[in-house]
């Protein structure tokens, strides 16, 4: 059996592993061939493949990154996208595929699944967004190093008594913002699943000074408020189109130094968040999903992808998970509003 | 409300954070009152307490170890140890107790609880072996710092050439190996539940040189070989009384290098396994099961411990969980058997 | 004798190391009493302080931030300052001061020795600028953060074969951009000593890309370009007034985009560089600096600062390190084109 | 020009990022060729080489380990060792070469070059005991891990009031040990350079615990103690023939609970000190040995190795390092002395 591999979207820590698990069970155990896809659905498209075998492997365990390139490439909104992603896997001769992606990646798959296409998807996204799963692989890593962050900014807020805004990804979710919060110890914590109010946001401000800490403000770069500030914040989307630099994170440091007459600064994490090397427990989630996706190709079990539910890795359909989000649940957000302030 | 708190066992990174999150909700939404008990149930057998309000957990979040000492002293294995428990209670107007420790400290807390102590139970373990959570705090942070010390060795390992034993933390349980092991691309993952046969392991051991890599090989101390080999190691255990210094990870390397006539060395990971910062995951997870610990002593659920089911707290009977191990499931150990040798 | 202790700009890991290894020796050694001067010169001018004995710097070694608080206040742009620092070191009786600073602080203590107050400076900063010492605590540590980050990008960069900027600190030097630029394998430097011609850069990324590598653009936040880009940097400085938010490295991404047509983002390290535990050299050199500055005073060795040369701790004038900048000698930046491009 | 590399002695970080530089600069800047000499000396007596061009030193500067193998085999101790040298050198039409290693590697180096062979060393230790320079790179990266550790093992110590002793690198000199020791506040710091009493050293256990702290000890492998403990040490050398086994660190532990009648667990820190990524200076001091040693080769100055004096990379006869160790100057060490107990 002949099976093509592909990585889609960003980035993420822990998608070499789920590579190098892939090949060494299906090549050892099952005796299956496997050929790379470059750049995700984009090497589907055009044919462009690398060799996928046992050498390839070795030792990408621990990179970050992904040895196969990606992209955010969509054959749906390619012409003739799906005819093409069928000629090249006739022609290379691969009776199945294993997909690796977010939201967007499996969303196409699972369409292309239903176009008769055999595939296994594996969810990846720092983000921990993805339907059907209790975690992404990648998350970990991300709020690992938020967390770091956040622990080196409290002793710089303290030392100048000025609040800290740290922007962590979260376009469409808060899931790394509400964990690296918490874990970090912030005194707000805003998402975009809750729309936030700047005056309560500076009331909380106003109370850490009171008791002489230093505020540090957590928020997803896709956290709103729930007023007018919003205009100030597409105004410089357009104007620069980087969410990240002109972003909520500066907007709440200017609105909190100028409502509060305290010092307030921004810091953007940024791609850090997403490179180097996967977590301990990314490394076993990607791992454990690699092993049951090349199971569920042996097994015929297509149109599937793995998911971790508890302790064990199980099939969800696909279907049930691409193209839609998790969002944080409102009575899980507001556990932590105790610590807020 | 009055409650006391103790963590009991060995010391755990995320015992603060359960201590923290315990008295910001229950101080500022239930108004509780808390009293801190020194050295786990010492303490309690002792009538020796520590002020705990708010002011007491500031900024223990990220630190390691507990503000509250800890110890294994047992009150069944004492004498009067209830009566003196129940009294020292009595003395402080304790209402209720939360008890923060391993299977040791919550079988006593099962057993106290059965003699009409009013109290909730927090597992915590670096060595995950708790029955009925899916992880214990500690557990994340002891295999990263295991994980980062397997990364480090496979460098040394294979600039001579040789292979490199890593001992780590699990006596009864190889929850530590195995997840260490597996993230740290190890070559041979020996756990306490599977007797291992030293004949294999040197195998493996050669048939990773065959291919000019070196190999590394993760044990539990706890691990035990199937054959003879188990004289040695308990004769050195009499001798030292210390299974971490004269334990199955010298006794691998020896047989190792006598076997294949290669070089093998020996590290044993020790206690910084199980000192330092919490993880962002531990973090979390121990905040939260803090959180939920005061919950059921509000609602008054008693005789319950807090445990980790998906992403959901839970409440399972403490007499569930006390004094039993939780053990790694075979089938899960045989899904890495691929990544040997 | 009783000795004033004051720590000035902004903070920089090391400097509880500093008042640590003051108070401990000063205290156990020569029998010295300590007072600390709250947030720089401020304190001193206001007559803000606060206890400083063996009891507040236990357990401050590995904290980051510093327990004094800190400002920019400058006595000598302060109406009536050196009066009143005057007054206030009479009124507690202070003998001496030790003043622990970057160039302002020690610009400012060398106009105070020079007019009559006892003092020993110790040279702090991130930057690295400050002449007279091999180098100051804080930057290693800073340079670490920052050589942490770019290995984190270096593989986000790869996946998707793009550009990626990462501006860390340095207004007007570049020490930390050339070492994590160096130390982190970065196809481009820039430093604030060496203007830079945007042509070369894009050729040195064009080329990188030749060879099928993503390259990693490493640029001080002071960094100019030699031409007319420097107009639009100075706009967006005057609009926000935030040079880490509209400044260097985002011009770049964007010049780079524009000119080769390839994908190029931006990353801001920001306030996580100067945050945290400080690193086992800076802890190691805070630590000396402290010990050799008591070391003074009780010599009576005023109006200088400790400066490390080679492995030494020496004492060099104030007057000749106050107010000026070491900034990259040229045939050093020189040294390192060899990895450009 | 055709220059043969080799490295030898234990592993260390930063040996990838000499070779890295070494060739980079000589391929770029020079137009040398280079040859690989694998496992040190040995692959030169027996005429194993490797090739080692651009494209084999890429993506190897973060990487700890020796891409070309390293033994402890001395040509000079080996039958017609010199000889086989040159006629390897001869073979491959090699005008010099670069040897990166510690004192033994130089120390043949040294008289390699007296007998006639151009050549130019680079000196690597974790140890930093190579006389002639500041440091040698690997050092930083040992004490960092050193430290993390110890600052690990605090929260632990403190939480069970216990004496946690670490015995660290360092046979001969106890650099680590003291680095370490002062950056991770170690109550009690034992080195080779000064055999310690035994007393003495549960004096100062016994008036830290006095103030209600926990002990931290930090031994390097090589401490002694003044009196008869010695022969213990000794005896159980010979048994297992590992000294960090049943070395200092146990003895310690040991006799400071037998004595003290406290509580006293050991970690012996072994390899993870000298694999894994380097750290930033290293790899920073590393880059710039390889290319001044390079530069070195270009210039015909053969029979020197590199070296760093103050912030300088300068020239330093072979002849006046190799075969010697540097030890810890005696004042250096009183100058922590106020720290301990």
């Amino acid at each position: 059996m002949k099976v093509g591999v592909l990585t889609g979207g960003g980035d993420c820590p822990g998608l070499n592993a789920v590579i190098r698990s892939v090949v060494r069970k299906g090549v050892q155990e099952y005796g299956f061939d496997f050929v790379g896809l470059r750049d995700g659905w984009l090497g589907a498209i055009q044919d462009e493949t690398v060799p996928l075998g046992i050498p390839e492997v070795r030792g990408i365990l621990p990179r970050g990154g992904t040895i196969l390139g990606s992209s955010r490439t969509n054959p749906l909104k390619h012409t003739d996208g799906v005819r093409r992603v069928k000629e090249t896997l006739a022609a290379h001769h691969m009776d199945a595929l294993i997909v690796i992606g977010g939201e967007d990646t499996l969303g196409a798959a699972a369409e292309l699944s239903r176009q008769g296409i055999d595939l296994v998807g594996v969810p990846k996204t720092i983000d921990n967004d993805v339907p059907g799963t209790d975690y992404t692989f990648g998350f970990d890593t991300a709020v690992g190093i938020a967390t770091e962050a956040i622990d080196r900014l409290h002793t710089t807020a303290e030392s100048h008594m000025r609040t800290l805004v740290v922007e962590v990804m979260g376009r469409h979710s808060g899931w790394i913002a509400l964990h690296a919060g918490v874990a970090g110890g912030a005194n707000v914590i805003l998402v975009p699943e809750r729309p936030f109010d700047i005056d309560q946001v500076c009331d909380w401000v106003r109370s850490r000074f009171k008791i002489n800490y230093a505020p540090i403000v957590v928020a997803a770069e896709g956290a709103v408020p729930k007023q007018g500030g919003m205009v100030l914040q597409d105004r410089t989307l357009d104007e620069y189109g980087h969410v990240h630099l002109s972003g909520i994170g500066e907007w709440l440091a200017q609105e909190i130094a100028r409502r509060t007459g305290t010092d307030a600064r921004t810091t953007v994490l940024g791609h850090v968040q997403r490179g180097g090397t996967p977590s301990a427990f990314d490394r076993w989630l990607a791992t454990r999903f690699g092993l049951h996706a090349v199971e569920a190709v042996k097994d015929g079990a297509f149109g599937v992808m793995t998911a971790l539910r508890g302790t064990d890795i199980i099939r969800v359909p696909l279907a049930d998970s691409g193209g839609t989000t998790k969002v944080v649940d409102p009575s899980l957000y507001d556990e932590f509003e105790v610590f807020f302030g």
